[in-house]
């Protein structure tokens, strides 16, 4: 089977996105030096527009939609950082959004996408399927899905994090990246092994989210139901059928964390290098702190993913 | 009377701490915009090696010492963010180093700084002068002092920090630093001017650590015996016989600011910019965030000094 997109798809992400998406810095970290010899860089997509990467998925997919389609507005369903995302990109472009949100999203995330002048439609998670309300919202007013991550265009918009890390520090041992539908991995992934063929491509699910970890030993999409992890943006019950097929071809091996490991992460990550990274975008880093990932890899790249954490939730650590 | 250092300093200075101090990235910030029309430009010396910029000026100052000097040892008092400076200039060199530092300072420092192979001489604040201390360490053992702040060598490497921030920005409207003793304003306003005749210098204190606030409008150095502030790395009781008056000639004002102000700012620092700012360090944010400065700054470099903070004391705020 064809794979959902290729590298170019990503090089003319790159393009397309840079009126919304910044070029976040690079970090290296001496802590991890010092453990296991490693190297790290880290991509700091907490410093992302919005505080995640999900911008560069969301502005590639709108910003390549045509006017009448804008006017009609956009529909979306996301745990938060993909819904800031799209009414970021809503916005830029005069479109409408309306966003469909677990009523148990953190406060902030769930404050930061109404005070974007995006529209949010609530539901339980655990008795309602989001699918089900986006349809309908859909079906009344003609407006665009833009999806938190089965779609090419957001696919190769997430990659765009990838391509600048590498742009960066040249050539790495290894990538790796969080995992919940498989946007940012499947994307990372596609333009990484095109940049460098011989880069090993990891992903990093939570114990209690892996259903990619599953599928891949599974050869299938195998669905989670009900998700249970302090990584929000981590919660997608199954892999995306767009980014799975990518992800099985690309990815050597999805590693994964404990809650408790995710929590230290999050904390090295303040105290030592001195940013504020959520649950869902310091997992990879707790892999790598928690050696999690095979040996023979002195070079690793990082995709810290986001930053929106409540702070009072942090004052639980 | 002559100044104690001139542009060329710091630019030799730069030259000369390369291979110990970090270039460290500038972030900008969307939030001051959209308060203010105030465009930041953040020069993020929480980043720096040993967590604050003080590595600057010691490896300016232990890097220029002959090895006989070297072999003698170093000494120096301080807070905590010098202390660990001299702690890793002193190990790059191979000279043995020893710390006279207040009892009460914050755990993670004293932590740091014998964890990279410093002896700690603790003494309590309210009763004992550290520069005694030193003195007597000096007169057995024939070591070299590296002061916090009042020495040429300390206040052109702490320019650096500017010297940086501007080659990366341009021509800025205003820069603005904390104020301690003052090695790194009066090091910063030297450069500045020198790169940028027409940018107004700003120094920020806590109210309850005026000291500077107070010899500007003396016109000599005045002693506040005893500051109170959390800001634990801007106590010094006066400002330095050199730094004064370079700072009296090149900084336009000194503002203050609470510690509530302060506090809020190392919130916004975390929430909106995702990074950790100790309290000393977000001094200047906070003069900007509560408009302590006077009207028409359309640009402004703020020099974030430092990020070394206990958890726990994070987690009171």
């Amino acid at each position: 089977m064809d794979l959902a997109i290729q590298a170019d798809d990503v090089r003319a992400a790159a393009e397309r996105i840079r009126p919304l998406a910044r070029r976040t810095p690079v970090l290296t970290s001496a802590g991890f030096d010092a453990e296991a010899g490693l190297r790290v860089s880290f991509k700091c997509e907490n410093f992302q527009r919005g505080g995640a990467f999900k911008i560069r998925g969301a502005s590639n997919l709108i910003l390549s939609l045509p006017g009448s389609a804008l006017a009609r507005g956009i529909v979306t369903f996301s745990s938060g950082n993909h819904a800031q995302a799209v009414a970021i990109a809503a916005r830029h472009v005069g479109a409408p959004a309306t966003i469909v949100m677990p009523e148990d999203a953190p406060r902030s995330k769930m404050e930061a996408t109404r005070s974007r002048g995006a529209a949010i439609v609530a539901y339980n998670r655990f008795t309602q399927v989001r699918e089900e309300i986006a349809s309908r919202i859909l079906a009344e007013t003609g407006a665009t899905l833009v999806p938190p991550f089965d779609h090419p265009m957001i696919m190769a918009g997430q990659g765009t994090a990838a391509m600048e890390l590498l742009e960066e520090t040249g050539p790495l041992d290894a990538l790796i990246t969080p995992v919940g539908g498989g946007g940012l991995l499947s994307g990372c992934a596609t333009i990484a092994r095109a940049m460098n063929p011989a880069i090993r491509v990891f992903g990093a699910e939570p114990e209690g989210a892996n259903d990619t970890f599953l599928s891949m030993q599974a050869g299938q999409c195998v669905t989670v139901p009900h998700p249970d992890t302090i990584a929000d943006g981590l919660r997608a019950p199954t892999p995306g059928q767009l980014t799975f097929p990518v992800m099985r071809k690309l990815v050597e091996r999805i590693v994964l964390v404990s809650e408790d490991e995710i929590r230290a992460a999050v904390k090295f990550l303040l105290l030592r290098l001195k940013i504020l990274v959520e649950p869902s975008g310091a997992v990879p880093a707790a892999a790598a702190l928690f050696r999690k990932l095979p040996p023979g890899i002195r070079t690793l790249g990082i995709v810290l993913s986001g930053g929106n954490v409540d702070f009072e939730e942090l004052a639980r650590y």
